[in-house]
């Protein structure tokens, strides 16, 4: 069945032959289509789907458009889809929707998933906490591969992972791990705390969920058990979620590394206001400290006056600021991966001098025969000439350095990229041009 | 057992006492160590883990270090080690070793296995070819679930997972997929063709590995199968190879939208002269673009020197580039997950407009406000501010739209990132400068 054959069916309202194509259709595409519809025509065709259909395609639209259908839906239809839903998507929902369907899906949990529902609402944004999911397969160390294969048959159908299972001892305290794949190719009357792997990674749920999505990279890993602050296993976070989150911090950085105030609504969804504010505060603050271009144009004016220099100026400041920008992205990018380190500034430096001197050069031997074919000005060939060398090589000691010294002083290295690099870079330029200037020129 | 006390002990030479500890620590864990050592170093630990862990931690190695190691290992060590290594990081440790090291690999592989490592390395790179794997569990229709589990429980070990395994029919056709999750939760009598899953998500051996990504996370995958031309299941490609691609080609992203020529080489590994000629292209492109703004100075030139404007110019083209760079990176960011499509263009355009004056009006009367403190210039002020309104809006309008043409001409968005709408809005804004100036002053 193709998507495109549905959309047409809609068109045309062909309502039984779209209830007969929707099941043909995989769950992820349905919802994709129902985003793409608006609300009514989404909440038309989201009603055709059978009952356990529904509650899969719902899990898959962006909360956004759970939130329109929720408030839309009959109390009935609401009560279907909250009792299908995961809890980890459950507590997604709940933080987006209006105050009175919160109270409705809380009237449809038990007291004591309201009681996990309140703990899971008070962990930090982008914590561990906030990650995970109750629903794991949780296991006895005394339990034989049988017994634990019996309580996987029973239990393991609403669980968001069957693959781990978590052997916990005293007081819920994590004691081990075991796979399926473990059980399946162990002996039926092996004992678990023999076959369990007891060197197990886990997080707190207070770390944060870059440290996460590092952790699951790190070791390869498909689940990862949360443990509080007594060590006690209180949730399981699984490998979907976790490339969400690589998503979510990636598009964090490319927005600071533009000079934007991390949002993460999507484009289209936010409104005029929202997008505008993002992108104010940083634009002030470079604009007024562009003030100091003007500075030091002022204080040359007469050089530039005499001689007509500030015609070069826009391309001195704007090639040096593109290779600022180079250097600091793929040393962001590097720290970001964790392939460059503190302790690597030394090695960085040294190799933006060198790339910088060898970049610089080439730039500014092109240019200097360039400006003296169309210019026939020997002497300003050789200034801008040189200023190209300098202000290159300082441009890229400066983008290689600065987001190291950045993430040493614990700021996010992202903001020392290209807008801010290129703030300083154009100042410097100016200095670098007029003074080569005067040298060339007095 | 801590990292750190093992650096301790390698520094003090204490074999014995290290090699207790190694055996105590994660293989990842173990691998980070080793690549932070010198190569000689590096071998001397390498030679102190037992066969088995030995292995383990070759595969999460970097695959620079990998090659290191294999050109220095005895041939006895190297067959150890190519025995135990998962048939697709064979695969890449061939692509990067010299054509020696090759000779000795392929002499420790069988016959068919030769044959197969000279299919794979000849898919083209990037590809769902390149990044899959032979060893998946494959069943037939017609077994009960019970045989099922002992075929798993027979060859499941060697195998990249056995969560998923895969039913073919006649000439290796792909007929469908069975989950572990699914064998174990059903009646042991059951026969596969009845509880297989028929609607099975699939991709090409030529299929690029962005849209893989892109498959895995739609439908929250964890392994997906992967067949030729015929239909014929060749490999599959799991998880955590495809974290590893889509961190891959983000850097590629950042590294485009800030004009270097991507490279996969790690910063600190790559040579002066490679990182000189992956940012020197863009550079030089930008350098002579930027000669416009040249000619438009020049053009302005009586202006300029009758009053004194150049002072204002950089400040100007460094806050309209901002702008521009803002919009481009946000549209970019949303085009690459898949959050708007060419259809959108003209909403970006309406939203872009808006927020372009938005921001432009604030920035412009912030800034009048400015001139008119420090330079007492009233006409001066005014000239500035209605052109920061003015190349602020242009640039969010060229910002947003540019890369979603881009896209729709089949070029990478990232190309239209900051280093050239940058380029562009200089240009632009001292267009639209000097022409407001010429209508003020005149």
């Amino acid at each position: 069945m193709d998507i495109r054959n549905l959309t047409q069916l809609i068109n045309e309202r062909k309502f039984s032959d779209i209830k007969n194509s929707l099941i043909e259709i995989q769950e992820a595409d349905i919802a994709e289509l129902l985003e793409e519809l608006d609300v009514k025509e989404s909440l038309l065709i989201f009603r055709l789907l059978p009952k356990e259909i529904a509650a899969e395609v719902f899990s898959f639209l962006d909360v956004e458009r759970q939130s329109e259908i929720s408030s839309l839906v009959s109390d009935n239809e609401l009560e279907d889809i909250i009792n299908e839903l995961n809890f980890d998507d459950k507590i997604d929902l709940i933080e987006e929707v209006p105050a009175n369907i919160v109270k409705r899906i809380l009237q449809y949990s038990t007291i004591t998933e309201r009681k996990l529902i309140n703990q899971f609402l008070n962990y930090p944004d982008d914590s561990a906490g906030s990650l995970m999911t109750i629903e794991f397969v949780g296991l006895k160390r005394g339990m034989t591969v049988n017994q634990a294969m019996d309580r996987i048959r029973k239990i393991g159908l609403d669980k968001e992972t069957i693959y781990t299972s978590y052997v916990t001892g005293n007081k819920r305290r994590l004691e081990g791990i075991v796979s399926l794949k473990d059980l399946v190719l162990s002996d039926t009357e092996a004992i678990i705390s023999d076959i369990m792997e007891t060197d197990v990674i886990y997080v707190n749920t207070h770390d944060d969920q870059e440290f996460i999505a590092d952790v699951f990279k790190k070791y390869d890993l498909l689940s990862l058990p949360v443990v509080d602050n007594e060590n006690r296993l209180v949730g399981i976070i699984t490998i979907d979620d976790v490339v969400d989150v690589i998503e979510e911090e990636t598009t964090e950085d490319f927005q600071r590394m533009a000079a934007i105030e991390p949002t993460e609504v999507e484009y289209l969804d936010a409104s005029t206001y929202v997008l505008a504010k993002k992108r104010l505060t940083w634009l002030v603050i470079l604009m007024f400290s562009a003030y100091l271009t003007e500075l030091v144009m002022n204080a040359n004016n007469n050089l530039i006056m005499q001689f007509a220099l500030a015609i070069y100026t826009p391309m001195l400041m704007s090639t040096g600021g593109n290779a600022g920008a180079q250097s600091a992205t793929l040393v962001i990018r590097s720290i970001t991966l964790g392939e460059i380190k503190f302790k690597d500034i030394f090695r960085v430096l040294w190799k933006e001098i060198r790339v910088g001197l060898m970049v610089g050069t080439t730039l500014g031997m092109l240019n200097c025969i360039r400006i003296y074919l169309t210019d026939k000005d020997i002497f300003k060939a050789i200034m801008v000439g040189l200023t190209l060398i300098c202000t290159t090589t300082f441009a890229a000691i400066i983008g290689g350095t600065l987001p190291i010294v950045a993430k040493k002083l614990k700021l996010d290295p992202a903001i020392m990229a290209s807008p801010l690099i290129t703030t300083i870079v154009d100042v410097t330029t100016l200095l670098i041009f007029f003074k080569i200037a005067t040298l060339i020129l007095a």
